[in-house]
């Protein structure tokens, strides 16, 4: 039994046809071969609510700054809306699935972001993983469909990163002995040598690689966090991190290789 | 082994310190003795938001008209910001809880309201329990904490009067020949006689009693749902139902009784 942890993004959640395409393709591969988490992130729908409700949306360094009233928004959006559609999306395939997050039954334990610099606000790192719920849920054969959301130890809810908590979750799951692949679905075809072609692909980016185009300001910074939760699930024990076009979802969640592979060394 | 289902209504909801303190007497009567699922309602925030939104709220017999627009709001608000602010909650004082909602691992399978008159839009009534969901978590040790949203065979999400939520599933638990009983928290002491004589409280309500002082117009019509769910899970194998002052459940949760209990006959 293989487990697999599946990441999509706001591209796939933003576009009702793309979201209607990738959820018939893990649907299609639900075999008994593999048991999948299912890990979304947000998108554009927080930043269009915040609008209207005249909040300004403020970034650092690519992470949303979380006041008080920006948290209730994402807990809405992610936890809520988004959540349960995807949810209820899969159950009425025939595929049992359950939203949550990582507040709930304690799966995520996390901690306010403590910055040198800048106050992130209610933004969650990742303390603790207790993978009991996700094995009870799979052993079952209900899909776990995670928010990117979690709560600190007094009750604190807190906005935190999606690729991350895949990350996290797959090493954990690791670190138990499972064999985990981790999958990136984005909206490139994985990882480019150069940004504007997209025939610049790398199939298979080593770590030491990595450093140096990331040195060399090659690698878009943007993709950096991704790529180092993608190294870190490899170095706990994760035996493949695939980077990939979300469009490419159908062929491979059946197996097929398309996208950026990381390898350690 | 007992079962318990227990419905908060907005009163609690809407109140931090009332919410505080029902989820202390939670905590602290939950011991080995009852398996607990908790429900809530929906309170003003998702009124508040649609205000804010610029959205019109139209009730109809009580029930809230359910537009496009207004079930994005109930679903990120009873799904999202409230179901999962409980459930944090009681994680934080050691309590092992997991926010759901009726589309989850399709635990309530829910229809469209056809109504001959009105039309509710998507309002949701319960066609079918499965229990297993529920099953898998009480006996993991897991609270379910349940918002008031549904699901339809074909994945429309559905928002569905939390009385009833509460009264289905007890039925169901009851029907797989459980030990259950069904307590509503709110506002009042229970049933009165008089509803502006807080010293009425009807401690035993029968049903024909029942019949007669709705036939009289002494029972208040907003009353009248939440005691046909009432009955229904009675008629259902229920074993007790109470309608109870949630400022009392500190005592009621440990087992004192206070509040109206239902009697079929």
């Amino acid at each position: 039994m293989k487990y697999r942890v599946v990441k999509i993004g706001g591209n796939v959640i933003d576009n009702p046809l793309q979201l209607n395409n990738f959820l018939d393709s893990l649907s299609a591969s639900s075999t008994n071969e593999y048991k999948t988490i299912l890990v979304h992130g947000g998108g554009k729908i927080a930043t269009e609510l915040s609008k209207q409700l005249g909040l300004q949306t403020t970034m650092i360094e690519g992470r949303r700054v979380t006041d008080e009233a920006t948290l209730r928004i994402v807990v809405m959006v992610y936890a809520g809306l988004i959540n349960k559609n995807i949810t209820a999306q899969l159950n009425a395939r025939g595929i049992k699935a359950i939203g949550i997050c990582g507040a709930d039954a304690q799966l995520l334990l996390a901690q306010k972001r403590e910055h040198p610099e800048y106050d992130f606000g209610f933004v969650g790192d990742i303390k603790q993983v207790d993978i009991q719920l996700l094995e009870l849920l799979l052993d079952s054969n209900i899909i776990p469909v995670l928010a990117p959301i979690t709560a600190d130890s007094i009750g604190q809810l807190l906005n935190t990163n999606a690729d991350t908590i895949a990350s996290s979750m797959a090493s954990a799951l690791a670190a138990s002995g499972k064999k985990v692949e981790l999958l990136y679905f984005f909206e490139k075809d994985g990882v480019l040598l150069d940004i504007h072609n997209p025939e610049s692909l790398i199939m298979k980016l080593e770590y030491s690689m990595m450093q140096k185009l990331q040195h060399t300001g090659a690698i878009a910074s943007g993709m950096i966090p991704k790529l180092n939760n993608g190294f870190n699930a490899l170095r706990n024990g994760v035996q493949k991190v695939l980077i990939a076009n979300s469009a490419h979802s159908s062929l491979i969640l059946q197996g097929e290789l398309a996208g950026t592979s990381l390898i350690l060394e």
